[in-house]
This record gives structure tokens, sequence and C-alpha cells, in this order.
């Protein structure tokens, strides 16, 4: 089957064989799939993986043995495969099971291809309510309601959110539901231009007062990103880590004395409840298909993967069945 | 009057005048006070600051003119003098007021010397079950009470403490009464015995499990303890900042994608409340006046800030009215 392989750094479109689910997976054929900063990220060498990227994607079910009657089915998957049995997923937090692969990172070959093997305990339904092209943003927005499980927002915060990209986009449609008063940071017009279509206002970098924020949301992925989050949030607040650090930017400058002084909580935040983004996405309350940019055939993913690199680009879909943009 | 000075990273026993308390202040005469690593970090230059030292005390108030009933009260202060209109005060952060002075530390005249002002807000009487030697204690306990106000503990949670040095010894003492698992990790022989005699046991720097913790406090004021603690972190986990670093130490080395993947927290920590402190104290649940290690007339202030630099020190006095070791 056809793919986009990574391997020492470098991305080939490619026939391997196809994927053979082990017991309680499922092979699932992909209808789309997402690029994300992560895959770039890889790319650049984040972490080391040798193998299919992409993790975001919708698609349909082509055989479950252990339970059939997921075949057929229109499918979201979670992208960490756990053990199920160590004590880190005996205690209910197999996202971050030790012994996990995690699918297009991290020793399981990911989207970017025809056909994946997961978990079946991995697919969440789609309902019908939702089109695939909303559907395949359930991983990132996923990822964003995860903000509102770590921080219990209280009516009349004071929350800024730095970063308006694609993940950005998304943490700031599910920071608006919320009764706070939010600041948003954008640097491009598109950005700031999809913020207003969600009825979002934007603010430029440096529109935001320092210690105005009670809450602080860092989704740049970038070292000045953080440190605008820092100056941003008043003493005692909380800043919310949503993006990893390119390993060529280097870390964030971080003062921690100043931390500790000002008692700053720094919170790590990473996959979020695919559930909570289903019904976001099934009632319409968040539309995210207006993010989509272009949406290439598989054949022609490094020029997707390339067009996703550009500075202030939005959500890029690869569709393995598509032929044409 | 007599105090110790420090005047660009230079210390001196010197006569400087008389405080003079201005509108809701008293006038404090210092009975016993204690040596801290925050006072050997802005010798170091941590902050600058010129003035008298010292911010952890118990004394007597000899005038209260705003409300005379102090007058004769012996009493422990809290450090920050707010000032009580800014916002961050109207909402109850008065410890993070951007106007405030520090005892001590920042734009306040502090405790290593004969008398000292300090807002009348401040004080807290000392019930009479508790002795100067104790009360003396009661800042730095409170420090280690706030832990407990940040993190909720849950039963059977495992929370690893780094540093049993002056203030760890304290946070020992205060987590041995949650209902958790506790692992103390204790650099010096004396640290061990004192943690032993408070029905503590401490564990050696190779006696944590790498993701053992759910909960890791750090409070050894050194990168090294950082990294230690960060690794005795499961993922999901919370990390206490309990100690400010030294700026020649440089700042610990933080994987912040790490932070992100293992959706790690990091909380800050400074000050505490009095008022839990004060009843651990009156109550005996805490006695901290084995960690005594030496008290210094203040004419030899100069040698206690020595003796209190010493690898493993413990607590060190100033007594300004003492005339003998």
């Amino acid at each position: 089957m056809e793919c986009l392989w990574l391997q020492d750094g470098a991305l080939s479109v490619r026939q391997i064989e196809r994927p053979v689910p082990k017991a309680g997976e499922a092979l699932v054929e992909v209808g789309l799939a997402g690029v994300c900063a992560t895959d770039l990220e890889l790319i650049r060498g984040y972490m080391p993986f040798t193998g299919v990227l992409g993790h975001e994607l919708v698609g349909r079910v082509v055989t479950a043995d252990a339970d059939p009657a997921w075949v057929g089915r229109r499918v979201v998957a979670e992208i960490n495969a756990a053990c199920g049995s160590c004590p880190t997923c005996r205690a209910g937090r197999q996202n971050h099971c030790p012994n996990r692969t995690v699918l297009g990172i991290s020793g399981l070959d990911g989207a970017f291809a025809e056909l994946l093997r997961i978990p079946i305990a991995n697919l969440h339904a789609v309902p019908d309510a939702i089109s695939d092209e909303a559907a395949v943003f359930c991983e990132p927005l996923a990822a964003a309601c995860r903000v509102t499980e770590q921080i219990r927002f209280e009516p009349g915060q004071r929350v800024a959110l730095l970063g308006a990209g694609r993940l950005g986009q998304l943490i700031a449609r599910v920071l608006a539901r919320e009764p706070v008063e939010l600041e948003v940071v954008a640097r491009h017009a598109k950005q700031v231009a999809l913020l207003a279509r969600a009825g979002i206002e934007a603010c430029g970098q440096d529109g935001l007062t320092d210690g105005w924020a009670d809450v602080a949301v860092e989704a740049t992925g970038k070292p000045a990103g953080f440190a605008q989050a820092r100056r941003a949030l008043r003493p005692g607040g909380s800043l919310v880590l949503k993006s990893t650090y390119a390993p060529e930017a280097g870390p964030p400058e971080v003062d921690f004395s100043g931390l500790v002084v000002d008692e700053i909580t720094l919170v790590g935040s990473c996959c979020g409840p695919f559930d909570a983004a289903l019904d976001l996405l099934a009632s319409g309350e968040i539309d995210p298909t207006d993010l989509i940019e272009a949406c290439y055939p598989l054949a022609d993913a490094i020029e997707a993967l390339d067009h996703a690199g550009r500075p202030g680009a939005m959500k890029i879909l690869i569709q393995p069945g598509g032929s044409s943009r």
C-alpha cells in the first residue's frame, strides 16, 4: 500500500506491505488525515522515528476480529496504544503508559497511508452529523479540550492564549466557550480573520498587559511565546504548556526563582478527551472546517508537509484515496 | 541600635538609627532571629538589597500606635508588607502585592537587629505554649505548610522530598502528617539523624525509583535536586518548587517537551499560612527546636551567617540581646 515514510529525517512516498492487525487491533482505511506541527518536528528530529507519519485521521474500519461490530464504522482514533496491564494503565493513565506506542510518532505506523492498524480500544465511532472534514480535527480538538480538564476556569477569569496557529485556533474556540475574559495573541492576518469568523477578537503581540492574566496558554511552540505568556501572567497564575519545543530553537529561558517567588504553576498539557471533542463537533458548537487550507492526495504528501511548514499555514489534509487537490 | 547590615555584598555589624514606625506599623524588639538560605543568597547577589538582613523572628511589641493592645505581646511577623489597596491586595493576594516591601529582603530592614518596624497587620501573637526557640521557626514552617495548601494530598499518594536541610526538615515534618507514602532524600548523616528523631526514614540519593512519585518537592536549591525530583516523578505528577536557585548555579536543565508529553505540573511555592504553623507549634505536633545548631549574639552575626553557609548546617539563630553562644 502507499504511504508517506520517514527515515533518518527524509520523507518518501513509497509502497510498503499492507499492515497486519495484531490481537485486539482493527485495520482502518484512512479517509482523511491532518498534518500537525509534531509531524514537522519529527522530520527535524524531535524524536527518533522511522515509519509512517500522521496521527490525525478519520477512516473506516476494515477488519476488527476481536469485535466485528466495528467493521464498516466510520471512526477516529486515540493515538496512544497502551499495554493495558502495567501499573500506569491500571491507574487509569493509559495515555502515559510507559510501554505504549504512539500512532505515527513512536513505534506505530501512522495515518499518512491507505491503511493502518490500531487497537480497537482506541477507536471512537463518528456520529453521522460530523463530516469527514470536521472529524479529522477530533484529535487536536481533544488536545485543546484537555486544557479545560486541567484548569477549572472561574467566571470572569482572564485568560491569555499565545498562538493562533493550527492548534491555537482550536484552543481559542474551546476557551471562548468558557465564562472567561479571553485575549488571543495572533501574528498573521489570516489567523486574525479566522478567529473573527469564530467570533473571537485577537490582539497583537503588544496587546497584552504585563501581569493581566490569571491563566496563560502557550501554543506557539516558540521560546518567545513562553516568555510572552510568562510576562502576561499575574503572580499565583497558571501557565499551560500546550506546545512542544523544537530542539533547534533551544529551551525557553525561565527564571526559576521568579516562578517560586511569584508562585507560578506550569501545567504540561498533551492529549485530551475524544468524547468531549466529538460532542462539540456533532452539536456544531465548534466547526473547525474553515481552518482547512488545502487537501493533497497521498501521492503529493511531501508537498503537503512542505505546505504545512510555511509560516501561518493552517490545516493541511492528506487524502489517501484522493487524486487531486 | 545594633544590626547586621548588607551593602554591595558585604556584611557589617554596625550601629544605625532606631527605626521609626510609619502609620499602621509596630515597633518590635527582636528576641530571636533565624538564618535562612535566602539570607545567604542575598549576600551572593540573588537580589539587590541594601539594609538589615533577616526575616525569621520572634519578638515583643514595643509600640503600635494604631492598635496599642499589641504593646507587650510576643509576636511573629509575616514578611510581605503589602500596600493593601492595589487590585492584587483587593483580590486577597497580599503576599504578591506588586508594591510590597519584604522584611529583610526587599525595601524593608529585617530582623538581624535590636528593633524593627513592621505593619501591625503582619503580626501574629504567639501563644504561651510556644517557646521563643520554637516560635522563631514560624515563618519557614508556614512556608512548609504552603505545600499542603497548594497540593491536595490523597491517601496512599507517593511523595518524594528532595533536600533535608533547614527548610527540607520542616517540610518533611509537615508531609509526614499527611496520609501519604513519603520518601525523603537526605545527603548528610546529621540530616538523616534529625529526620529519624522525628520518626521519618530517609533514603540516599539512589534510593528513589524513577517515576515512583505522584508528587515531588524540591527543597535542595540546587539544579541537581530539580533533575532528581523530575526523574522521581511519574507522568501526570506534580513537582513543587520550594527553593529559589542561586544565580551562580545556573538554572536547572528542563526538557520542556518532556513536561508537555508527560503532563508534568510545576508548582512554585513560597510563603505560607502563619496560623497553621502556630497551631502545629502550639500543639507540639511539630517541635522544630532540635534543628537549632547554634545561637550567636548579634555582635557575632557575621560568624553566624558563615556558620549557616557550611554544608549540612542546620538552623542558626541570632539573639540581639544575647551575650554569648
